[in-house]
């Protein structure tokens, strides 16, 4: 079930060109074999029946309901639309499917959500974060309206076109002989180690972000940087971009408005994570590409 | 001069830390040894002086000229500090360097200009041009105001926080065999041909990516997809990320709004294009990522 990072199974054909056509869009969204998956703040309204979660699906023919944004997703491998729709109320609404409730994400991938399911709801929560937080024209101030199916949007004011923002963040395997350096956030959860990660800034190549960050968290000079995997991870919208790094430098230096701490594991120690047994650190959960990064890595070393 | 893609040799300590206290930017921003880039309508002050384009610096202790924005770039290796300022006025600013000019930054990476200057003047207009479109906060419409020293963007209606945008864009070398795959965009001037390449969409992996722009725009269907290279792109803000793919399909139908025209080059077609003898087809240019994926390919199948 984990054999990769979460969100990385996006099943269906996003039919760019449909989106460019209104009429065919409105039409499709209303068809009986039409799947709209409701959110509320955020959180998709799934079903869990005694199982894994899967997602709580109305048909396009029978959903009614005050819908802030609706977001075409694509097309599946049988011909059918699938959407995702924003729901408006302030309380939690109910009844919509028997039985079904709204979960976090992350919450709904960690218990084993199917790959493509999880995948589908990724894309339409980044989609559905950017509608909530760009109802505005950031050029003029103006209001701006939803285009394109829900992937674009425009102002009517100033003419501005916008689009989803996806923000790529770095996240590195930083080894130095058979250590790697892992840290904890200063909010992180008790026992939380993982890889150091930072967003991008504008000007950088991929190993410039990695050696910045390297140095700006934990004082560690890196030397080659390589490109491993990318994971969409839609808290709201992150490229992972995992890169392997060797460490020319040891000593730690910790920005403490980063990090709480950071140590080196041993490849023992890295081993002893994943087993359970480690006293200090618990492993990264498989939804996230960091956890696929020391299984690669500890592979690697054998 | 070209052995790497443009802006690919950012030479500066970013200096983070020192973006979070406002009176020592200030302080350094005025020293005599602070170099300030300055920009009109995105485009950098350059010298000639008879030979590649150059920055054309002005002292922080002698810049006193209504600035819209000024973002404070980073140290340099002897620790004088560089900022970037976008000056306000409408006609073009005169006599601030002698015989200097304002340049668009693609002409003047193309001049022969330094590697570290472009890469220092591409993450300034990549900043600068997210300030001039982003003068407004997309959660709420008010006008919101630069902070850590250029970095990030503050709403003092709503408090949210916003930072510049970083856009990924996957390029690809499409190789069939010995041809590779190469288009020219319907606005394109006469005989440019590059990589196929397009914006990343949220719920993508690059992988992702890759296979849904070269289905949308020529039909053709990839097979593994792995990464070579990255460069950020400072038109406005693009981060490319360079990729070879294996096409498993041939057959071409071209997105017309999209693509003008998209073909098979051989290897010896490539080498005729590089060597400007071919009929239809010029190389795209050294500062460009595609030029240096299609010259990775040549040297692969030697």
């Amino acid at each position: 079930m984990h054999d990769a990072p979460a969100f990385t199974a996006f099943p269906l054909d996003r039919g760019e060109l449909l989106r460019r056509d209104a009429g065919a869009l409105a039409a499709l969204a209303v068809r009986p074999d039409a799947r709209i998956a409701p959110f509320w703040r955020l959180k998709p309204l799934v079903r869990e029946d005694g199982g894994a979660p899967a997602i709580a699906h109305l048909p396009g023919d029978r959903f009614e309901h005050a819908s802030t944004e609706v977001v075409f997703l694509g097309i599946d491998p049988a011909g059918a639309p699938v959407l995702a729709a924003a729901l408006d109320a302030e309380a939690e609404p109910a009844g919509l499917v028997p039985s079904a409730r709204f979960m976090e994400l992350r919450e709904a991938a960690a218990a084993g959500m199917d790959a493509g399911e999880a995948s589908i709801l990724a894309a339409a929560r980044s989609a559905l974060a950017w509608h909530a937080t760009h109802r505005f024209c950031s050029q003029c101030g103006a209001p701006s309206t939803l285009a394109h199916g829900g992937w674009k949007r425009l102002c009517p004011a100033c003419g501005t076109e916008h689009f989803p923002r996806v923000s790529p963040v770095v996240i590195m395997l930083i080894t130095r002989g058979d250590h790697t350096l892992l840290g904890r956030g200063p909010s992180w959860p008790e026992r939380f180690y993982s890889c150091l990660a930072g967003f991008m800034e504008p000007g950088e190549t991929i190993p410039d972000a990695a050696r910045r960050e390297a140095k700006e968290e934990a004082g560690v000079v890196l030397g080659e940087v390589s490109f491993l995997m990318s994971q969409p991870w839609p808290f709201p919208s992150s490229l992972m971009l995992g890169v392997r790094a060797e460490a020319l430098t040891e000593e730690i230096v910790l920005d403490p408005l980063e990090l709480a701490d950071a140590r080196w594991f041993s490849r023992a120690e890295v081993e002893a994570v994943f087993a359970g047994t480690h006293p200090l650190a618990r492993a990264p959960h498989p939804v996230a590409v960091a956890h696929h990064l020391l299984k690669w890595w500890l592979e690697s070393l054998r």
